[in-house]
């Protein structure tokens, strides 16, 4: 008696040649009112596509923060738009790993609509302690990063 | 020469029974300092699910707004709080059309994780001219919600 | 030597016989494609007076958080849209407190653009320990949205 | 017969020695669940500054927008994260206007909390058409704009 409510896994993307792809829609919360998507968003699109990268690679963000051991935080972020996203728009973030070091990840997305680059985002990413400061991230995180790293020049 | 970027087109969710089903997954964006799912986010969530439903059900919001006939725009919402989400939540927003008029509809939505609901808003959206002013939905909107609301009671 | 960086305080509003006002400027951010602002927003502008009237009522919300002690949670709310608001427009928050128990406060908000009504949200916010349960609000803090309240009637 | 309700004019900020100063007070809409600002929001906070100076400077973007002229899109941003903001903090955004083109503006902006600097960003805007074609801004604007770089070197 009874049925269960019908569940879709939301994707987390896809893996292909060192590269992670990941879906996005633009809803009316994107837009401003020139029509187009306010800037800022891209940042949240790529951050959804970074979260969904490391789960892919194993990796429990809200496990490490419950624990106190420490969580990503973007020290850096450089941003260019070449065209505008609208409603409606069907997207694809495409993100890889460009610089791996003992305490930060580097990585180049790209918003795309078809083969169009909307825009390019360069990500650097540290890990850092509960009270704020950089510690080397965890041995197991940076072993995914490195695996999926290599896979792209293979 | 040159491979097409891998393209996962976003799900819009699946209708059954007179309902519509759509996924979410809770982003760092979508928390707040309390660890939890910050409470206005729900309604962003829910109105992806509209528009998904509206795209299923063969209504273009776009178009309607570049060619000036006008929009939905919410004239109520009433919210209850049950449990909160959190990072990583994959989560079903359920919705079913519970009355519809000549220039609004009233919608019972669920926000769900598993079988447990978490959030309960009902809504009644309007459809609006650019002016602002109410005006009767067009009779194709119309037609596609009334036979989506006629599958519920079957 | 050197000069300091004019600093301006951010408002808190004012308390005016039992009641609050908060001043909300809409940015580009606050719109969306209907050039009007996204309705979930405006739970954001009753956010944010409700926590500068805490502020004002010299309730420390961080310091509760971080000491462990709990947050406020909002358990319910009611919105009805009446008229849109648009970007550069000036508006004020109104709020008052209609009834206030052990665990939870009701409050009733009026987003103003002049004298006309916007939107009008009945919330009610419940104090929840970290675990998410119910708890009494502290006692300090009962006390003064106590005195508030009282400064209605008189 | 009825008082007006109190209205508190939200603030444009301050113009001084070339440079705009603009304040923001963190809400728990601002924060995520490590506590600390969502990096995204930063962009926001800039945009509030820019919107609030061009105010100040008498251009009126809306009546721009709703006459077809156009509207200023970034184009281009550069941010760094030096120290994270947190719940209740009352920051200030400084900006100057580092080049002005025919087409474009590049302004260089900090987010400061007292005197500390927690986040640089750098941002090229462009003046676009409707159509999304870069157009050369309005003479006013420009005129305005150069007024305002002058006021720097003095």
């Amino acid at each position: 008696m009874g049925t269960a409510t019908p569940h879709i896994q939301p994707t987390q993307g896809i893996l292909d040649a060192g590269k992670h792809y990941f879906p996005v829609r633009i809803y009316y919360e994107d837009t401003d009112l020139s029509g187009m998507v306010y800037h800022a968003n891209y940042l949240r699109y790529c951050e959804r596509a970074r979260s969904s990268l490391l789960n892919m690679l194993g990796i429990d963000q809200r496990a490490a923060i419950e624990a106190g051991e420490g969580n990503y935080a973007v020290a850096e972020a450089n941003m260019r738009f070449f065209a505008p996203a609208r409603l409606d728009d069907s997207l694809t973030v495409q993100t890889e790993c460009v610089e791996l070091k003992a305490a930060s990840v580097r990585l180049a997305q790209k918003v795309l609509r078809g083969e169009d680059c909307l825009v390019e985002v360069q990500v650097r990413v540290g890990f850092v302690a509960p009270n704020g400061r950089p510690r080397r991230q965890p041995d197991l995180w940076r072993a995914a990063f490195s695996e999926f790293f290599a896979k792209e020049s293979e």
